[in-house]
């Protein structure tokens, strides 16, 4: 029986490995290259390679009850959305809570992981790690699940920009990029309108002489703060997520696309794209309408090219005397320490049963865990994947054939294609309800909606119409916990909590504190 | 025939009022303390004594279309909101256009205004001048115009707040507030959830490590960003006008606060007054929700009262290691140069006819402009008085009896208190469009919507559902602008222009670029 687990980074997801294994069971040994957790949501005043790197007033766009760990609410008084700090605050409190902190060496790179000789029988593996002081160790171990995020290389496609290497001012990527002030009275121009190139524009544009936003599709903008001021991915639910499956799906799309355009007409602001709101990963920016209609950020198409200081865009039109180009233009993922007949990587694309497992080794004992991007929370993804994945290593659950999982990964990268925008960025999207469902049905944790009605309706009524908080997949099954009910129970005052900071005699309307909202 | 005015003061209104008297034919001299125009819009690094003064990042909260000069539209790129520095260029740009500069003695500062000797035939004053070279001089003139604005003296009730003595961190007035950069990782309270409040929480709330806003009444929160992104302002209209003087108050406040709760709950974030939204100047700020939800600002009660660095809250909350508190309550008015039986102001009132003319002088040859406080722009109202004033001074216009005034003052006076909560900031308040029809009536130029209906409805149509833009204000009567009609056939182009910036070619709808659009 498997024993023995490599956890690859100690980030959020390398966390919820460490915690699984140990509910079930298993030993595991976590490899974090650098001197502590969170990973991604350490702020770092000075990036390192191959990792992603955070700036300094980032803000979490999924909220508190929705992007937890499934067993471990965050603190009623915490807010609703995060800063980093108070995120990395959550992580030591589970980390302590769960004592994950014992299994982690610090300071540990992983520079090798290969399947062993008598692997097809055994299913083990060697890892070769190597230490800040450049010490190197060989282990074996039964399995491996790597947790290293898909924010490793910055992608800078300097090739697309033409003359970008006459260009006299200053240019980076978004990873590099902490704080504003150095960019007073400067004039920038920020390429991308993904969350990073979104925020990283509005903030700059407080303190720039001009800030331009180049946008070569547009995009549909989401904001934190939903209907009647609930956390917009609050009313991300079931009933939702049927409409979603069921209704076509450019009707679906129409409906929500008006719902955001109430809040500002994208064409107005000459962001709308061509494609439809659920085509693209969404980007989440409260304050973007504003700084446009302030005309602190302009929006510019795609650039053409790069001529000295200036930049000239796909219409024609010129900036002068550009002070810093911010690329948020993404990341890639690899792993550089797997051999590419275990997995390899083109063009973002990796396939992988479910996101989580190569179908074709002998014995399902690797895992890649957290390689989602949801229209939701990454947390509780990652943590019922890490479920799921401990369980297959121990056997208690057996993976499909070979030739199933094959199947399976092609339909899902059709359905990707027919419905996303074709991109780097779109070739592990998941639907965030309709994916942990589908794991948690594997686990056997997946919540029976019918036998909830039936048998305690106010939790089946939740389920049903209230957000899909993580709780849900702890009512029952391996893993079940009993604090579950209670959370779902309570969910709502935590979200209100964090705000009862000042007394105030009026209370806040039904509607925004314990029923249905939809998008 | 009055010849020559004083206009003390040139900013917003004394622009106004310089460029009136030219259309009449009257000689302004204009008196300006500081070395330029724009008064309380221009940037100061170090606030003057006896002048409001802005923070950097300061944007205007009525839009462009909305806060013009009635025959000087600002141009289409502009954008809707703008930066100080963008009203600025305004200003020169129309100073230039008007040549209104020439009429400017610039670091020349008013020491008194008093009635000469025959002033009961004559109506003439006495002005008494010093440059900044400390040279002193004595005018005669025939009228004077007084632009001092409202924002003269920072309010700062330190009595009502116990310990402020022993307090060891530091406190200054919002106008001594200008970058947050230095407050980084500092604990802040704001005291005050006006606009300047409001805003300088906002954005000091990115960089401070808490940041706690505290606000005795709360208040309802306006958005820039209003219906489908167009600006808010534009939906204030005779329509909606009309609407809230016939419906009941309450009635009228309760529609227009569940369009705001749709927006965010004021009571689930603790926001939420006593009393009705049109009770209460409205605070504009686009950010604050999001903020609040973020936890980067938290909304306080009262403070009882200082205790070394640390604040307690009416509540009984305690905050330690408090690093700044910014006192956000506003601004104090006063006419020192004024003797007191000419004009007194006791606790931020004075008795003015329509709060432009003393009412018990014996010529009408004085008066105040722009000492109003608008749901909506101060510049079109300043423009407005001065049309009215000059004419008078002129003898053109004819004011009623001193009794007729009084009463009026009185009527104004009771129907403010009934209205708006008692309060220092509440003793100037108007209503837009009311107050400038008002006034426009006895100049002559109020649009005739009925007429307009008849003759014109294209226009007319638009004078009552459209935004109450200052065009109408020159369609006919004196000082008819020949531009007038086109501006307003152009004006939603004007607004749409400066977001032109990236080629869509999907078209806005219809809906937020021609028509109505209610709160």
């Amino acid at each position: 029986m498997t024993r023995r687990v490599a956890v690859i980074g100690g980030g959020s997801s390398g966390l919820a490995c460490i915690k699984c294994c140990l509910d079930e069971g298993l030993e595991p040994v976590c490899f974090e290259s650098s001197n502590d957790i969170g990973g991604l949501w350490r702020f770092k005043e000075n990036p390192e390679s191959d990792r992603a790197s955070i700036y300094h007033s980032v803000i979490i766009n999924t909220s508190k009850e929705m992007m937890c760990y499934s067993d471990y609410p965050i603190p009623a008084h915490f807010p609703n959305f995060m800063h980093n700090t108070l995120i990395m605050d959550y992580y030591r409190m589970y980390a302590d809570h769960f004592k994950l902190i014992q299994h982690i060496r610090f300071n540990t790179k992983v520079s090798q992981v290969k399947q062993r000789s008598d692997f097809s029988r055994s299913g083990q593996w060697d890892v070769e790690t190597e230490n800040s002081d450049g010490k190197k160790e060989k282990h074996i171990f039964d399995a491996v699940m790597i947790c290293i995020g898909h924010h490793c290389q910055p992608n800078m496609p300097l090739h697309d920009f033409p003359g970008i290497n006459t260009f006299t001012g200053k240019y980076f990527h978004s990873r590099d990029y902490k704080t504003p002030e150095e960019w007073r009275d400067k004039k920038v121009v920020v390429i991308g309108i993904g969350n990073s190139g979104g925020d990283i524009a509005v903030e700059l544009s407080r303190v720039t002489k001009q800030l331009y936003l180049s946008t070569r599709r547009g995009a549909w903008v989401l904001n934190r703060v939903g209907n009647s001021g609930v956390p917009i991915d609050l009313s991300f639910n079931r009933f939702t997520g049927f409409l979603r499956r069921n209704l076509p799906f450019g009707f679906f799309c129409s409906l929500a696309e008006k719902r955001l355009d109430q809040r500002f007409d994208h064409a107005l602001y000459n962001l709308k794209p061509k494609h439809r709101l659920f085509s693209q990963h969404p980007t989440v920016n409260d304050e973007l309408p504003n700084r446009i209609l302030s005309g602190t950020v302009q929006v510019k198409p795609n650039i053409r090219r790069f001529q000295g200081s200036s930049v000239e865009f796909d219409d024609g039109s010129v900036v002068e005397d550009v002070d810093l180009v911010v690329f948020a233009t993404g990341y890639r993922f690899s792993f550089p320490f797997l051999a590419s007949q275990v997995l390899s990587v083109t063009e973002n694309k990796a396939s992988l049963y479910k996101y989580v497992f190569p179908p074709e080794l002998d014995q399902p004992t690797l895992s890649i865990i957290g390689l989602v991007q949801p229209l939701g929370a990454i947390m509780p993804i990652s943590e019922m994947q890490a479920r799921w994945a401990t369980r297959v290593f121990k056997g208690c659950i057996k993976l499909p054939s070979v030739a199933a999982m094959l199947k399976d990964i092609q339909y899902k990268q059709e359905t990707m294609a027919r419905r996303y925008v074709t991109s780097q960025r779109h070739t592990i999207q998941v639907d965030y309800v309709d994916y942990m469902d589908e794991i948690a049905e594997m686990v056997g944790v997946r919540p029976n909606v019918f036998k909830l009605l039936l048998t305690d309706p106010r939790i089946g009524l939740s389920v049903v119409f209230g957000p899909s908080t993580p709780y849900q997949y702890r009512l029952g099954g391996p893993g079940k916990w009993a604090g579950a009910r209670q959370a779902i129970l309570t969910q709502w005052e935590r979200m209100a909590k964090p705000m009862q900071t000042r007394p105030c005699e009026v209370e806040p309307k039904r509607s925004s504190t314990s029923s249905v909202t939809a998008l």
